[in-house]
């Protein structure tokens, strides 16, 4: 894994992928499929998720305060649902399902080396947890697997692989064309 | 416009398309483009959005706590793109981009014709826009051209046009292959 800048970050979340979320609490790794979050703020990046008190990572997350978010590739569908589908209670996922760890820098949660690219977090506000399951994160440290230098570059980063977007009842979009309107993206009174 | 059930809600923005959002302040109605939502809660269907207040949105939705949600098929991207781009304060969008307008039935936000699902909402907590811009929204109508009786059925709304996510930086990924998981949404122990 290649650190890449933080202020890249949110050009990772924005489209809304499926993510997934790695958890470590006294030493027992964990981790869950997850796609309720959006960007909040650029620099530092700044996120929300939802993650349901009956899920086997709330704990984790809301006891250490720190996770990673993974972004897994549209081929790692079939083990992305599957995670989505068990509980840490029961089932140690990463063993289960063959996902390779890495060590983190900053957090005690795991990378996850099959996904492209990996985001340290820390819980910066937990306001809305009790009320709504609803957790402010802060990305601290970004990981990008070293066959997607974009992510490491200051150009955009095009390359990276397809991701998943679920329509929330086990359907999946798949990124399709890329479609460029940058040079569009200029201020009114330009255009009118 | 044909009213669609709340449960389905969530489907729509689970995914994370683009949206665009409609505002009425004193009969001034006007539109924005968002990228940061996400799903909060099923029924009633809640999200989180993040409005800068910067955005000319901010005041409008702020004052009357009420909004649309409208979805714009991949198609509308050159729309949704310099929408983004101008400011009500100095634009008349509906006017300048041709949108048409339809009469919400909770809320005086407009509804967008040109959009292939509208969401009538009211703001449900502002606990975190002063800090944040964070709203969270409930969604208290739910309204899909009579082109997509998809959504207004009991199935799932597969047969939607596709849709846009912005990758941050003017360039947008559209919905391609559609992934049925539906047959691997099987809980453990059923496999391993």
């Amino acid at each position: 894994m290649r650190e890449f800048p933080l202020d890249k970050v949110f050009q990772l979340l924005e489209p809304g992928p499926v993510v997934l979320v790695s958890t470590s609490e006294n030493g027992r790794d964990n981790v869950m499929t997850m796609s309720w979050h959006m960007m909040m703020d650029f620099v530092p990046p700044r996120l929300a998720c939802v993650i349901s008190e009956g899920d086997h990572s709330f704990q984790a997350l809301a006891g250490t305060r720190e996770c990673v978010l993974a972004i897994p590739p549209a081929s790692l569908a079939a083990t992305v649902v599957d995670i989505g589908n068990c509980s840490g209670a029961q089932v140690d996922k990463f063993k289960a399902f063959g996902l390779t760890r890495k060590p983190a820098a900053a957090v005690a949660a795991p990378l996850i080396n099959e996904c492209f690219a990996n985001l340290e977090c820390r819980v910066a506000d937990d306001t809305l947890v009790e009320k709504y399951d609803l957790f402010v994160l802060e990305v601290v440290r970004a990981w990008a697997d070293e066959a997607w230098p974009e992510l490491a570059s200051t150009s955009a980063a095009r390359a990276l692989p397809k991701t998943l977007h679920h329509n929330g009842d086990g359907t999946f979009r798949v990124d399709g064309e890329m479609l460029d309107m940058k040079a569009r993206m200029r201020k009114f009174p330009e255009f009118l």
